[in-house]
């Protein structure tokens, strides 16, 4: 080729959008935009300011998606200083299970005025917990079908999964069920605006919708009993093909072409859910390479030869992130979202004070103060459960716990614990990813804790008791969709021809490497003694915090809900 | 008699001393004096401001007694306006066991240059808990010669005791143990400067020394198997008859008259420990009331007929409070302790400066919030345990805990699970009581949080289902300490001629009264449920809380300390 040519990767995570443009074929990244959500996460009223959202709730405006795709793409133009001319190829990532109803013309139904103020007409976001109830209710069912332990459904049912959000809505509000003319991916969304195609992606319906090439998605007798009204879901609600990771899925219209200042028919690929495209994004094609993606929440990601599913594990999809292999995934529920509460609500004046003399931040205040303390020398132990446990639990009515307390404590010290919560529960799902068959012998982290924080980094690292490679690149996410971007493009338009040829092109110098301090792991392995102690009795043998959860959702709602 | 005639109850607690000048037959309190303590709790360094004290440690500086008990009586006369002609008698209440080593003239060791850098020269506070190794060591000897459950050590031995500080000392420094002409309590210490007389209280010794009418203190044989050096402690270090409670130790003496500016000859009561005295205080004098003080830490006591101890209570004592009664007597290691580190390290920026906005302290901004919500509301739940565990499991090693938390957690919410805490444990007391055969019918709360604090209040009725009256009196164990003094007068020189008859002739009418909800009560017994069962599994069944310490104190000392 004459001219080098670019490519667009579109990440849309929980709070912000980015679009990161790069050389096609060298991977070298040329431009980066950024755009928060307008609305972020609503989780307490809708944007009417009024309209009150019960406990666990999490919903989101679709309207801010359009407005951060349209911003981030021509902020990354400018900036790269390129044209509609230089890309071949755009692709998205998403957040997911991040579904919303649509109307037959595809225009969200939330932004109709008659359902405006109706929750279930937004965006249920992944981490919409509220279905709690209905997925109980699909995971009894499953067990008296005696099929849970089927890899499609990995021994439990989560709320962040699509269908549990889909029989919210059928329950809570039916006319919004009734009036939706699909129900789909966020994701599926956008590609569907910019392409005119019904497809979705592969990605989504099988990590999130249960869907398998071999089955499709549920039968549906298996949606009527659970609710008779579902029969004919998948027909109804669920239609358009599913179309495989690591290919074009269809070609830009001339409408958001001209939106997003790009050719008519740029290349359109398949999206990923945005977790899974860190995993070419950081340089990994090969098993027993860990992808470790530490933010707002984590996710760890290892290829595998064989399937596997359990323990809030999802591994039975072949083909979902890198063709070939099936990728055993999970994460915490919540990593930086947890130091966040904690530096809003639980640091003193006279630490801010301290902090703004210093001009740090809080986080990196107390980061300092802590780094010098010695493993155990708090007497402090977290459960990092926050937002619930994924594995090993799949339980969202699990919570966080701090123990150790006294009247020495300092803020630093329970910073301090719970970074190494986290480390812990890290250290807990490679110890289940071992146990599926599938040892972990590299790390790969990415990121922005895992860039941004080397004080979390080493204690992870003595934690895990292994070396974590930080990626060279900043966005890997972002930088994975280019990648599945410059497949869709195809190498006849300048692009690659296969997602792993992608990963060998593309791929970026490895940054910094974290090595274990020996004292250090040393000294963590009693105290992960006692936190797989603290895990079993919290999340196997007692149900003290699933009945705390019971009177707290009680309270909210002041009817009773459901069983524990 | 022809003019009033007036007492004065010295009370020196934790922080400060006040002296309280009540009329001696009507009790009509006539002036306060209060004084904090110079050096207030050392727990980090000497008063040299260098030498560093290790974990667990509580250490106070004697001096500030002397000046604290100048200063307040002073105060208090001049306010009143009376001078030494118009008082009959002082009586001093004081924390035990607080503990310090003398020389033969009366000056503590640490004033002496040479040791002045040696912490086991030091007051050695209730709270000094860095003795624990060596309860622990008693509790195995005791265990050993299976006489740990004979009512005189109450099934366990506490680092709160006399012995185990002793032992500490005896262990570590034992220059200052050989040093010492005596080791007594700081409130036989006071008594033994204003009168000369080497007289112990009967009430320290008996609660807090293991002593009793029928056999004295320990046996040497039993001190000797602790250690050889021990042998002759009692013949050694505690010379000095014990004196019984309720009546006159001694005349005050000349030196010490002319520095309080009281006359020589006043009568000097045998001093009393400090929330015993808030028993008298507060109006009780039969079975089935409980006293209830609520400040730094809580006591919680009740008359009975017959003795009983086990489970962290001490009840083997007749006469220790009232002539004829037993008085079962525990509390919680930590309340108002609780708060304050909470609202010292724990509450935002953003409270602290609205709470300024309004005019309000932190305190009071906090319960403002949380007063609205409804018990269980907030998915929370704290074990009450920062300063460990009296009863039932008597455990210092035991830890603070919070559970329940998740990313919408407030501050105002965590500092109601902490007032609810204290309150579950305040009722585990009261069920302990009842399997000691004395069920509680009325609760009489004193002390700065229930005089101070009606949210607290509240949710203590809603929690015990019972109603608390709190005392008309704001002072009530410096009040007590003035019908010890009227006693110690005697009805010739115009004062009462015993406890049960100052109680009856000097007591006021009751302050507010607090009714439990119905509706929350009913809840908070869910919640009690709860609560119960965490107990039971971190002070029974797990050792989780006693390895997270003993990780702490090998941290902090970097050797390794004991065993769990």
């Amino acid at each position: 080729m004459a001219t080098r040519k670019y490519v667009i990767g579109l990440d849309f995570g929980t709070k912000s959008c980015r679009a990161l443009v790069a050389d096609a074929k060298t991977g070298a990244v040329a431009a980066l935009g950024v755009q928060d959500y307008v609305h972020g996460v609503m989780d307490r009223v809708l944007p009417d300011g009024t309209t009150r959202l019960g406990a666990d709730w999490a919903l989101q405006d679709p309207q801010d998606y359009i407005e951060a795709l349209e911003h981030t793409v021509h902020e990354a133009l400018t900036q790269a200083a390129l044209s509609g001319d230089d890309i071949i190829g755009l692709s998205v990532d998403f957040t997911a299970s991040t579904i919303l109803p649509i109307d037959a013309s595809g225009v969200p139904l939330c932004t109709w005025e008659k359902y405006s103020r109706r929750p279930h007409a937004y965006v249920k976001l992944w981490k919409h917990h509220a279905s709690e109830p209905q997925a109980r209710q699909i995971n009894r069912l499953l067990r008296e079908k005696q099929v849970l332990d089927h890899p499609r459904y990995g021994g439990k049912v989560s709320s962040e999964l699509m269908l549990p959000k889909v029989l919210q809505i059928l329950q809570e509000d039916p006319e919004i069920y009734e009036a939706a003319d699909k129900i789909l991916e966020a994701a599926d969304w956008l590609t569907l605006l910019m392409t005119g195609e019904e497809r979705r992606s592969g990605s989504t319906a099988a990590y999130k919708a249960m869907w398998s090439e071999e089955e499709g998605y549920l039968p549906s007798e298996l949606l009527k009993a659970l609710d008779p009204r579902l029969e004919h879901f998948v027909e109804q609600k669920l239609r358009g093909a599913v179309w495989p990771v690591g290919s074009k899925l269809g070609e830009l219209n001339a409408a958001w072409a001209e939106r997003l200042g790009l050719l008519p028919g740029t290349a359109v690929g398949t999206s990923i859910i945005d977790s899974h495209a860190g995993m070419p994004g950081c340089g990994i094609a090969k098993p027993r390479q860990m992808m470790l993606i530490i933010g707002t929440s984590s996710v760890q990601a290892v290829l595998s030869e064989q399937p596997y599913s359990g323990k809030g594990i999802m591994g039975g999809v072949k083909g979902g992130i890198i063709p070939g292999y099936y990728a055993l995934e999970t994460g915490l529920a919540g990593v930086g979202d947890i130091f966040e509460w904690f530096i809003n609500t639980s640091v003193p004046a006279s630490y801010k004070a301290k902090a703004d003399e210093a001009g740090l931040n809080l986080f990196r205040y107390l980061s300092n103060l802590a780094q010098n303390s010695k493993p155990g020398e708090s007497g402090l132990l977290a459960l990092d459960w926050w937002s619930g446990n994924k594995t090993p639990f799949v339980n969202a009515n699990l919570s966080g716990l701090i123990l150790g307390l006294s009247l020495t404590t300092k803020p630093e010290e329970i910073y301090r614990a719970l970074v190494e919560t986290t480390g812990f529960g890290t250290r807990m799902i490679m110890e289940a990813f071992e146990t599926a068959g599938v040892p972990v012998d590299e790390i790969y982290a990415c990121g922005g804790i895992a860039e941004k924080d080397p004080f979390l980094m080493q204690i992870f690292a003595d934690i895990a008791n292994r070396e974590i490679k930080v990626s060279a690149v900043e966005q890997t996410a972002a930088f994975g969709a280019a990648m599945y971007a410059s497949v869709a493009a195809g190498s006849e338009r300048g692009g690659c021809n296969h997602i792993t040829e992608a990963v060998s092109a593309m791929s970026r110098a490895r940054g910094q490497t974290y090595r274990p301090n020996p004292a250090h792991a040393a000294k963590y392995s009693l105290l992960y003694g006692i936190y797989e102690e603290l895990c079993g009795y919290f999340g196997e043998r007692s149900d003290t915090m699933k009945q705390l959860k019971a009177l707290r959702v009680q309270g909210i709602s002041q009817t009773k809900k459901g069983s524990l």
